[in-house]
């Protein structure tokens, strides 16, 4: 498929939606803004994390993509509808994919983790309801997993006791999936998984974005051979974020530009 | 003292340094400037960190303070020259009386904890090294106190344990003092006090910068009767920092504007 696709977050951690997409599509060339300036979205109000979509979705058009992955679960949760308003290309967020996949595993007692400004949103809760009101839906705001996560704490006895914290009272309720709704989650799967034990399967939004962009891309994952460009845009590059880059990516980023919304 | 002192903080961490002004001060008029839009700033770049804080201050010196505290440390330590250069009105950092209240108490072995961005600074290093050069210095950055404290665990278990991991090794050097290098750290005294034992000073940001204001207002804490008025801009204002404003001032915050810098 020719044509640059597009991926925004406030920070690094959607750099997992990234590597996600590239091992499955990877001769696509791809151009990522992190909103590292002025992250976290998680903790800030509706109005501020829409206006900073909006200025970093405009950064993207800029640049000719095809298709605009919300990699974000804050700002899918509360922009993707201003988002799509002013889009010249498709846009994916990471709420719908990420119920989808929860609901294609026959989970019917599903909670939501994220952010307090995802869980707050009630775009998860409201996805559900809409796609299987059967389906039960509990939720919890866990803002110390992305800390945690940063700290590269993802297997680590801290981590499970924090998260013993958070995800008890939700496990108590006999749980079947829980939603990773922040792209940080995911590197904290050794810790939740000894947490939530084997029978709760934990959904990955890289994962199911990832089987969103493919279908909307009619289902092939060939097409061009080779290897795509990548080119990662941050309006921050401080050594912290190189430091959590380089531990998502696997490598040093190449490409890398600072720049200014 | 008539005028009005201007307080600026990267987010609402340093109404403790508000709070422990009006204890001393009560008939002083405050201006508080929170940029929680863009917060944390220890996390990012020393030049988006100067960026960040001329803005702020530009909008304090137009609101016609006549002294500027700079009680954010990253703040402090990365552009307190920057803002002294621009500034119409005294400036006041955080570093330098954090520094002097640690030395007054004698200590002679000290240890800095903050930010990733205010260790990195060396700002509190240099300083210590230019008043005493025969003190011993140790430094840790401690990027989940934040965090911690934002989630109210002050006095938890868990940051029991994570205070270990990061003080431990400084304790062993034989500590005197710890100078609690970020605004936030006083609201986890209880669990610090427990890690550090009883013969660590920890030193406050907040009492020593109250104590250097009271020496630059020629030493009084008298003056005009009555109480100031508190006027607080936050450049966003979601729930979370309105909930941590309260646990710092003890009641809801009056006043409270939502300005864009």
């Amino acid at each position: 498929m020719p044509g640059t696709i597009g991926i925004f977050d406030s920070g690094v951690g959607g750099l997992t939606v990234l590597t996600a997409l590239r091992e499955r599509l990877p001769s696509q060339d791809y151009l990522y803004l992190g909103d590292t300036a002025r992250l976290p979205y998680g903790s800030k109000s509706s109005t501020t994390i829409r206006r900073y979509a909006l200025k970093a979705a405009e950064h993207l058009f800029r640049h000719d993509i095809r298709l605009l992955v919300v990699a974000c679960n804050t700002a899918s949760a509360f922009a993707l509808p201003a988002l799509i308003k002013i889009s010249p290309v498709p846009v994916l967020g990471v709420v719908e994919p990420g119920v989808r996949a929860a609901l294609a595993g026959g989970a019917r007692k599903v909670a939501i983790i994220g952010t307090e400004g995802t869980i707050r949103s009630g775009a998860y809760q409201k996805a559900i309801r809409r796609l299987a009101p059967e389906v039960s839906v509990t939720a919890a705001p866990c803002p110390l997993f992305v800390p945690l996560a940063e700290e590269g704490w993802g297997d680590h006895p801290i981590t499970d006791q924090v998260a013993e914290i958070y995800l008890r009272p939700l496990l108590e309720t006999g749980l079947e999936a829980i939603i990773l709704g922040c792209t940080h989650y995911p590197l904290l799967k050794p810790s939740l998984t000894r947490v939530a034990g084997p029978d709760v399967s934990l959904i990955d939004s890289a994962t199911a974005v990832t089987d969103a962009v493919i279908r909307l891309s009619g289902g092939s994952t060939t097409g061009r051979t080779g290897t795509g460009r990548v080119v990662i845009h941050l309006t921050d590059a401080s050594d912290r974020f190189r430091r959590i880059a380089r531990a998502i990516l696997g490598s040093d980023p190449k490409n890398l530009e600072v720049i200014d919304l």
